[in-house]
């Protein structure tokens, strides 16, 4: 019979069969009654296994042992087998007169799967191993039962998989997630969502309802992948959030909702983004900002992995958005660092310096300074820096960043040195703490474009000086923050009139109602953001309740055919109670928490940065008859 | 200012222009710093309530109260307020003096979203309701905002739902939620999950992990909806069932995962069918069939609601499917009552009656026995019955039910009772132990056809006896038991070769391992499936993980071509352990629970029976430049 693992496992045919012999409504015994077969702790329970390779310690010396796992290696001609699993490495030694087993041992692949059975020993003095968790003792095998075969040349190898280009690893993910790292971060993202659903469901009460994926497209929703039905002409919208059910479960008197949410967005071929992701999903009724807030800040206080450092302290600091523009160019900071912009107008004034005294009133100046550049960014460095940090801009605004050098006598080194007058000079050193060794970035303009790119610049100078080995950031710190006071509306992109900052489903802050009438650019919303280590991981709002209110946002400022959001207007005005919510990125979230670069590593099966299951090769061709059943054909380039 | 409830609830404004007047990195105050406002317990912490409507008791009297809800009702020109949440009712009485709060409150429409302030009083002697749970107290109210008003006339009564005819329950799903029975199917759903979650996350180590739902098309996917990509002529597709995922983690040392899946299948206007449903999915490594069914057995006690009766006893009864089709003739049995098949060939050996007299050696007679059936079902309902469970059949086999009516007297009505020899009639009453009042029913055939189409009468006879009062099922019984030892193949319906029985990616039995080679139709499958009450609410297998096997059942017991499967196949050949695992249908399994006749109501936004959303009427048409961003256009009937 030559189904090699199947057979060889007979371990299984032979309880089956018991299985199997049962007739009737005879029962069989209860796994409790199987006693230590079945019925272990935690990890190897229902399975035929006593323990995980990686756990063995000291104290399980003389135990009768069955492990099952991946063979690591083998040395010494198949003496020494070391075997894997999760948990951990374990060092197998066949024998004294086992031959037999010496000799299947030593011709094994490597990650060929195995049971063996065997007792643990101390190993003998001096032979201890501190660097393994398992290094004090080793397992005198037995009998060794191979349970499947692995094929002789891997892709890569899983002990050392850093270098493995990423594509590659995609391909073959499996192997990939059999790696030290990957099984830390599924589990720790596993272990840590679920602590985030003890503090919802057990701690305070909130309700974990499934909402639906395949939706009506929601207006202008560019970014929703359509999902073609049976009814000719008419589809489904994969949601890119469930804003409207969480909103509808309001109405419906489920006051406090939650969800582990699979949401998706097209946005085409984007690095750092996936076709789908998931988000911690939260509404509350009767609530407000900071009642959300709290929560939020509780939650990730409880939820924090035993195993990792710097548990957040609560309450999170808080910044308004315009000072986290002013501050740091950017609307989510960094602040594990400081370099802070300054606004430096008042020190430049009359300057000398004929681009700033030339200025207009609307005009500002905005600087941050670098402390000891000068010693680590040749004037190249600063030139690619800048140039990176001003593409945000696509040279629209025309704005030019100056630097300062200053030298270990106190000298500047700069395109505004021989200009600038002796007061202006000093007023600015003194205001920024200019210190020898420092650089000083500088940049001029309305608005507040000039901050965002000396906040880029900002970032990118605390990265080019990691890369020099000087730490700016501490990688075991997590600096949560929450951004509010956001404005309500924006000017849309072609000038013509306003769309909404975030959705059109957000209250405007009371105070400011009565200017929805007469200057509603000036509206600020309930809205807050949370930043951790300048990354947005999450997002909210308080809601809009009112009928009114919401059709009068849609119709008279964003310009919308309510039409199109008629169930939503109408579950407000039959009792609709207050209410407020947040969506945590989740995949961005752990891979902050796991230190990753890329939200990639913290997804058990992603797709490349271009959509593609690098593994199934998907997305793929259809048949004629799918496409027949959805009523539709492929347009070719020639058709368009 | 006329947006109504954004106005009046003015608490928020206050307390968000304290949050916003924060500046810079001053912190606010916590929430336990915040006391009794925003940290209480469970059910209302981080809200602006002090409790909920329906949790006041006795034990809270004399306290100072702020209530949040919706108003069932008033009496006597707004005196009295029925407030209502979640968990209840409360009775708040306006207190005297309080004119300005009466003329309010006599106004209010119901279902209008209120606060109230108050104390809690006892009922004065005499006006207790024992009926309500709040019955003993009452809430003297001191004031009372009006958070958003509801219109007048609503679609539907909150508080008589039952004889709303379901589509409109649908349409405005978010005021069927508000009933009673939906927030505790919701509830019960959630919290049972939760359970589940501990007992095998905190419990058995179990990892959580999301598997993508944007995948490749699997090889004759007729129902899986596809999802067109920015690729020309690409499509993702919706999985069935995370089947490959789960397999690829267990590949990838994932060795104990569950996830609680959204699963989606196409299969047109189906009832009691959705386009997406959600699944317990669970799989581990190195286990058998039993290991599976214990672990089932102990998560379904672990996490029975505490509020349900009839937490099942383990371990649960085996059928085989062969057993449960000879007794039940059906492979989802209702056990909760018996009426069991039964062969009565031998009896009727010989018998006179022509019909069987003529009946090949292949052919077997079956009969069951309704107890005081001929009390309760008329000569015309038997002939209903018997008409309905022949459609199963759709006439192909020509079978025919016969029916025996035993008089007070024992005496025989029945087409056969002129012809049936004594012996055969005495064997067959003997055999059946068939009493006066009784009906008995038989069928002949080769096969189990005749076995599926009594099965099918059994049903429906139970059925009809309970329309008639009679208690043949008990409600609160729920009976699980397990099915097992399926054929691994069936003939195709074209006849033309096999194909799975449930899916080509499980495991034969050892010990039929040599009969793939000769007779494939003869091996059976570690296949397992949990019925309960009747129901299929779970399937699983133990798996294939050799490659040689999965391709030679693939390629030549199949005819499928392997490279469709080319990762999985790559994947059992670089070390896969073997492994095993199930899918729980959890909605039908809380249908089951809550009572319900279907999946719909423990749903909270389902889609009607031919796929539509009717609050949303999703799907709906889309735009040009939907399509195009898709290259499909819509092709139309006379492209055909």
């Amino acid at each position: 019979m030559h189904f090699v693992g199947a057979v060889i496992h007979t371990g299984a045919s032979m309880s089956l069969r018991k299985l199997f012999s049962i007739r009737g409504m005879v029962l069989p015994r209860t796994c409790k009654q199987l006693g230590n077969r079945l019925y272990l702790h935690n990890n190897v329970s229902y399975t035929h296994r006593t323990h995980t390779c990686g756990e063995l310690r000291e104290t399980d010396i003389g135990k009768t042992v069955q492990l099952s796992g991946w063979l690591q290696y083998h040395r010494m001609g198949g003496l020494f087998l070391i075997l894997r699993d999760w948990q951990g490495l374990v060092q197998c030694v066949v024998s004294q007169g086992k031959e037999s087993l010496l000799s299947l041992a030593k011709d094994l692949n490597y990650e060929t799967v195995v049971e063996v059975h065997g007792k643990v020993h101390a190993r003998p003095e001096g032979q201890e191993n501190k660097t393994l968790e398992t290094g004090m003792i080793e397992v005198h095998v037995e009998d060794i039962k191979i349970l499947n075969n692995s094929i002789k040349d891997l892709p890569f190898d899983i002990r050392e998989f850093h270098d493995v280009k990423e594509s590659l690893r995609m391909e073959y993910r499996y192997l990939d997630l059999r790696t030290k790292r990957l099984q830390r971060n599924m589990r720790l993202r596993s272990s840590m969502i679920m602590k985030m659903r003890e503090f919802l469901c057990n701690k305070h009460g909130f309700v974990d309802v499934e909402t639906p994926t395949l939706f009506r497209r929601t207006p202008g929703g560019a970014k929703e992948f359509i999902v073609p039905s049976r009814l000719p002409g008419k589809f489904y919208s994969l949601p890119q959030s469930p804003q409207q059910f969480k909103q509808l479960l309001m109405v419906g008197g489920i006051d406090r909702y939650f969800q582990v949410a699979k949401c998706y967005r097209d946005e085409g071929a984007k690095p750092e983004r996936q076709p789908e992701f998931t988000q911690l999903d939260i509404e509350m009724s009767f609530v407000e900002m900071e009642g959300i807030e709290f929560l939020i800040e509780d939650l990730l206080h409880f939820s924090w992995p035993e195993d990792l450092e710097g548990r957040p302290e609560t309450p999170f600091p808080r910044l308004t958005y315009e000072q986290a523009m002013r501050w740091y160019g950017t609307d989510k900071p960094d602040t594990r660092f400081d370099m802070k912009l300054m606004d430096v107008t008042k020190c430049l004034h009359d300057s000398g310096v004929q681009q700033f005294d030339r200025l207009s009133a609307e005009s500002s100046i905005v600087a941050f300074r670098v402390p000891k550049g000068a010693d680590h960014m040749s004037l190249k460095n600063v030139q690619t820096l800048k140039e990176t940090a001003l593409k945000i801009d696509h040279g629209k605004n025309k704005i030019n960043i100056i630097d300062v050098r200053v030298g270990q006598n106190g000298e500047w080194k700069s395109s505004i040195s021989k200009h600038i007058k002796p007061d202006s000079r000093e007023r600015l050193a003194a205001a920024t703490h200019l210190q020898s060794g420092d650089i000083l970035f500088f940049a001029a303009g309305q608005g507040i474009k000039h901050n965002e790119i000396l906040g880029r610049l900002r970032l990118e100078c605390a990265h080019h000086l990691e890369t020099q080995g000087i730490q700016v950031r501490n990688k075991d710190k997590f600096n949560f923050l929450w951004v509010q006071d956001f404005p309500l509306f924006l000017p849309k992109d072609d000038g013509d009139g306003l769309e909404s900052a975030h959705h059109p489903f957000t209250a405007p802050r009371l105070e400011d109602l009565d200017l929805l009438k007469t200057h509603p650019e000036k509206v600020h919303g309930q809205h807050y953001d949370l930043v951790l280590n300048g990354n947005e991981v999450g997002g909210g709002s308080i809601r809009i309740h009112n009928a009114d209110l919401q059709r009068y946002i849609l119709q008279d400022i964003l310009k919308e055919d309510p039409s199109e959001l008629k169930h939503l207007l109408e579950a407000l005005s039959m009792g609709c109670p207050p209410h407020g919510g947040i969506a945590l990125g989740l995949d961005r979230l752990f891979a902050c928490l796991c230190n990753c670069d890329t939200i990639r590593d913290v997804i058990a099966f992603p797709k490349s940065s271009d959509g593609k299951d690098l593994m199934s090769q998907a997305p793929s061709p259809v048949s004629k008859a799918d496409l027949e059943r959805y009523h539709i054909q492929i347009k070719t380039e020639s058709e368009k």
